[in-house]
């Protein structure tokens, strides 16, 4: 298994067409390793990387081959991101993002062929998932900006920027303020609400140029970790996107969901994955640096001292632990026919999140703790993915929130089927 | 999904084959379950669980159909042991042992397939191969006796038990000090090294019948938890064993260990399996009871307390983790080709055992504190539960030793490679 | 330092005077040792430590000197519950609710002291008072009956026995769940509420003699630890207490508690010192034990391998973290004057009683797990710790719910902060 | 208790005098709040502080009156290092060793006391010891270079720097690879080993000015965080240091350090104090936001939330942990007579330095958690702490280190114990 690629350690049992997708992800994985620590000291997304990634085709890894794509899946995403995640983090999850846009044209593409649209609606809906699938494909970066500062405590994401209907289209204002790509994508996919609605069904979807008119980068973000994710996020001032290029069909996005087989859009097992790589190369490099050094005094390696075997059988466990939760996400996500209920797959994920991430910061902790002082730096591997894998602890919700939510889910269930045989006929 | 058996929530994607072989062990459940406690309180292997899983036809589940078994594979014993850990896991455990007895047949007819033995041996090997196989096949009942009292600082297992030869067979001198079924069981399949050995070489093995002449159970063992596998252990004074009883061929042990593709004889997670069951069962006896009691001044069920909610979420991915672990190994251990090399294999089990027990014990943990005082008593679910699993904790080995173990592993595999590149030529 | 006295190791800073109460619990502590075992097996608290602590003058230990006492104070009671507890944890439990009676006879005469008694109140108040401490110091075991079996999301304990007037006295009727010394004692300090009430206010206190009409035991508690305690809780079926036998001053009970310095009656830090010793023994036992036990191929100690070093490391710390806790406890609540305001001191036990408990827990499982199978049973020092201390984790409440508490009364006091600001003058 | 200090969180029963020395330290506070966060960006120590502490006259706050100081003891250092880390946590440290150089004055000083000099010697190391504590109490920097980056496997500190003797003086050659205030100090107080000795009883101090010719200051240390505590550490080559600069006689060192009451120079434990104020400082903020925060959806604080409940009781708790062990080991190294024998004390701290570091780091963690991504930056609150604290991980030894040691210390005891026994007469 001497040309085991890097994605594999994850995707272990790829198929030789993902293989081949997996090797394109491989070529780039030198250049994006070359790049990252200036990257994460600068806080800034390398520019290259843009045509990097669009010259190997991987723009389209997940875009069907009629539409142009390479015809990846959930799993070629995931071994994806977990190898790029292996040599600069802040790229995987960017790259990520960009990806996760594929689900507004899959999705409502399964919605249509599921019948959950009316024929009036099809051809518009359509026409704007292919346009999606069709950009990607062609080279075009399309960041995901769906995350607001403003807080809701019953929903995890709550939408205030507003379309306002206008000549030939319609006005954005709003804020978002996560998102990765800011400044460097070529469309920013926006989700926001058209004016008038107050529920889900007035979500709706826009392409926002990058240089569009009322457009503007917020101030750059200085974030702990992930730094050259280019996360800003974007400011919408009176923004105008014409007709063709939205999708504002009532309802659309909450009956695209219904085809998602996970949590959201259904990938975000994904960005866990990235984190997870990340998990990997801290453990990778340890591993190595403390075998490597030894004791001044006997010329026994660090590594053997009582201390780091402690450190370093924890640190296995918990790496493992991060593959194990995310092999049987990817499973329950891609098995045909499904192998468990939808409201299973929604709820292990709730576990899951948080456990991957909780695992990766874990790891990185043994390692940094391992390397001692010297080694506690703001640019060492050590100190790099602790800052990384930190945000992995609080991005989307952190394992505690996800606890909380699946007691709610396992209780309920149980309530309302006790509910139930007190209820009158 | 509503005829799922209960061994599918370990090994969710059964073949209808062993769907089939899933109902037999189904059908005993309740009759396992309606003898627990009692068999707990006592402390005694209800003794008509032999005649119940003999007629189910259990006792060769994994016996190849050629010698007159059901065909299972450790995928059926997985799901076996976690079903049956559901209703009694000391039954679970006990059922485990005699079916790890299989090994002593299979292993070797693969390593005979293998090469791994010469022309003259064959006939000996092949023969105390079947002889176990279709004994367990026609329903008798084997109990696997290897573990001794004594300590080695770097072995898993010491063997003091000694085979002296004698006219036409083997004399036995010794004590087990675990091995389920005392007392119970038909035969004692019993490992000892031949006189005038002292290394792994010089094993052997043995039927010991029950009521040999020399054998007799040591005192009644008090366990913990477990109590009913009758574990007490055997002495053995001068015990006579036929030749024809007896393989006896030097290296026929390790070499057939040569087979296994786990740990050991290769199917040590079929025990966890049995611990997981048990902590299956206590989850959903817990989540029952807290759904159903209410407090008395808002009539809300238990269950939603703020204490309640945060223990529930954390049983339940403590309980999802243990199946991550053991599907895993599961995977590991059955898929043709192998996913992995064997030494990961090997390494990953050192991690899985004690994550699985771990785990397990965590949930029993978890329903113990949110049960209260009222479910603190020796005989609750919550009760017994939790000294069932604490015995997992340090069966075969605790999690802390699996974990240095592995990163003896991890930094010797790297030491070695290092060595290497200052070696001479 | 070679006379330290056992309690010693918890409150190392005892006076003279204190020094010589502790020689008394010290010079039972062999007794209680021997007959530990036998009664946790059979379940019943051994009758003969009634006359043993009874001539030990240790029934009176918290009862000032001028009622007949010994004038210790909770330093004298944590330490006497802490080395009670290694020898025998239930004598232990239940000593300390006999003693925890004295804060009936205590807080009431301190409640006169500070003015919270009207003139006509305060002779019947002092009477029942002084009768409860010169009972106890007289040497009358007084078991403590408060807790019951209902719940309630908001209180700690719910009392539902009920008192109501009858000719020269008064008629009890209830049950009680849970309390030490069933059976044993000669009266069972019984809080009930006055027909009529509904609010704390109504809580009212009775001398029910063992033997008297009405008063019945519940079937025998087979609890998982503390088995020796008596803990069955009794029945009181229209049992008349005649009136100086009672406490029945309206809102006697509240005021009573107002002068208390810690949590409830003030003194549950003794409870977590009953745990704490026994912890502390099985500690002391696990490491002798592991350090006199070799390994047979290299005649090293048992407690030399990696293993062992980490958990004996681990156990260190845990046993340390719950003597921190108790000690900061019993230094909040008997400093003169006081160190921090009331709501810190009650505060810090929501915390303490949880973060001790755990520790012991924890201490118990390293013992448990480093003693291995052989050290698995039900009347091993591990084994027993494993199951005294599981009940350490219930009792009262879990530390979960400690930190809940804790979580609310920090930002809740933050909450009160903050809309007293925007609060109209 | 309006008019509580900061440093009497940790050290809750000052004296007047102490409470005299506080408020100079609470006067500098706010300045060096203000610069903490810059000073972090910039990874610089802050250069005004130097005659901020100066004039406070702190320079020389743990120097005896008699020397010119303010007469301080552990306690005040412990309470002052807290004070200063709830500020700016960098100075703090900074601080912190400053002040352990009077350990180089103080303890010779006691040795001779207690008669662990010749009279040859008095003279020599009285002059020294007098000279270090005068130059602090006059406002002196004396930076304090003990550390190098060769590793041992046995002891915590190995030295490989060299003083050779010259014409009226020693040459030193070496490296120190982590100090405070490089570039910063007046002096910094060096450890080196005498030209010829290979035991500790060649270690031998140095006043190196920080303008000598041929002292360098390594290159900026970029990290982790503490960053504003100028760390870079020195460099020396061939620096002249004049004969009455120096205590060079053999054995010193050694000596001197019998008198300690604690590890090494026995005041460790401020250094832990430092990090409990970042992490009291981090908690205040955290609640303060996290109350006044408000859901979008029910105007109800974030706080409130039950994930916000869960982590806000948890951090309590662990804040509480670290003030826990602090206080007993402020009270062990300062209770006369002394409370515990010197080895428990030293053992105590074994386990006394991971336990704080850990619970503060877990502080800064839950603080991170609960402030999410928008609480995720390098310079908020939360992100810093998590910077600082992640520092105090493994500064001097991790956590499992210390726990591994403190086994070592148990069962070697035993062992020895043990081996007595067999001990021919």
């Amino acid at each position: 298994m001497t040309d085991r690629l890097t994605g594999e350690r994850l995707v272990d049992d790829m198929t030789e067409a993902e293989r081949d997708r997996a090797r394109r992800v491989e070529a780039v994985l030198p250049e994006l390793r070359a790049a990252a620590v200036k990257a994460d000291q600068e806080g800034s997304f390398p520019i290259g990387h843009v045509a990097l990634l669009r010259e190997a085709g991987l723009l389209g890894l997940v875009v069907p081959q009629e539409y142009g794509g390479l015809g990846g899946t959930l799993r070629d995403l995931a071994a994806a991101t977990f190898a790029m995640g292996t040599a600069c983090p802040s790229t995987a999850l960017a790259f990520f993002f960009h990806n996760t846009s594929a689900s507004r044209g899959l999705l409502p593409l399964e919605a249509i062929e599921a019948g959950l649209f009316e024929d009036d609606e099809i051809p518009v809906v359509r026409a704007f998932a292919e346009k999606v699938l069709t950009r990607m494909a062609s080279g075009v970066w399309l960041a995901n900006f769906a995350s607001e500062s403003v807080k809701s405590s019953t929903a995890n994401i709550a939408i205030a920027t507003t379309a306002r209907r206008t000549e030939g289209g319609w006005l954005l204002d709003g804020e978002k303020s996560f998102g990765c790509a800011t400044g460097v994508a070529d469309y920013y996919l926006t989700t926001a609400k058209l004016d008038g609605y107050d529920t889900a069904e007035g979500l709706v979807t826009f392409f926002v140029p990058r240089e569009a008119a009322g457009v503007s980068s917020r101030a750059p973000w200085d974030g702990l970790g992930m730094r050259a994710s280019a996360n800003n996020g974007i400011r919408l001032d009176q923004v105008f996107i014409p007709e063709d290029e939205a999708l504002t069909v009532p309802g659309a996005f909450t009956r695209m969901l219904q085809m998602s087989r996970g949590s959201f859009v259904g990938n975000q097992l994904a960005i866990s994955a990235a984190y997870t790589g990340c998990a990997q190369n801290v453990y990778d490099v340890t591993i190595e640096q403390l075998t490597r050094k030894t004791f001044a005094d006997t010329g026994r390696p660090i590594a053997s001292s009582p201390m780091h075997q402690q450190i370093i059988g924890e640190m296995t466990v918990q790496l493992e632990t991060a593959f194990l939760w995310l092999r049987r996400q990817l499973l329950l996500e891609t098995s045909e026919p499904p192998l468990r209920p939808k409201q299973e797959v929604f709820r292990q994920w709730r576990m899951g999140k948080g456990s991957v991430t909780e695992a990766c910061f874990q790891v990185a902790l043994g390692a940094f703790k391992a390397s001692g002082t010297s080694g506690a730096s703001m640019s060492s591997t050590a100190g790099r993915a602790l800052r990384d894998l930190a945000m992995g602890l609080v991005m989307t919700f952190p394992a505690e929130r996800g606890r909380l939510e699946v007691a709610q889910l396992v209780t309920q269930a149980k309530e309302n089927a006790l509910f139930a045989t007190v209820e009158k006929p």
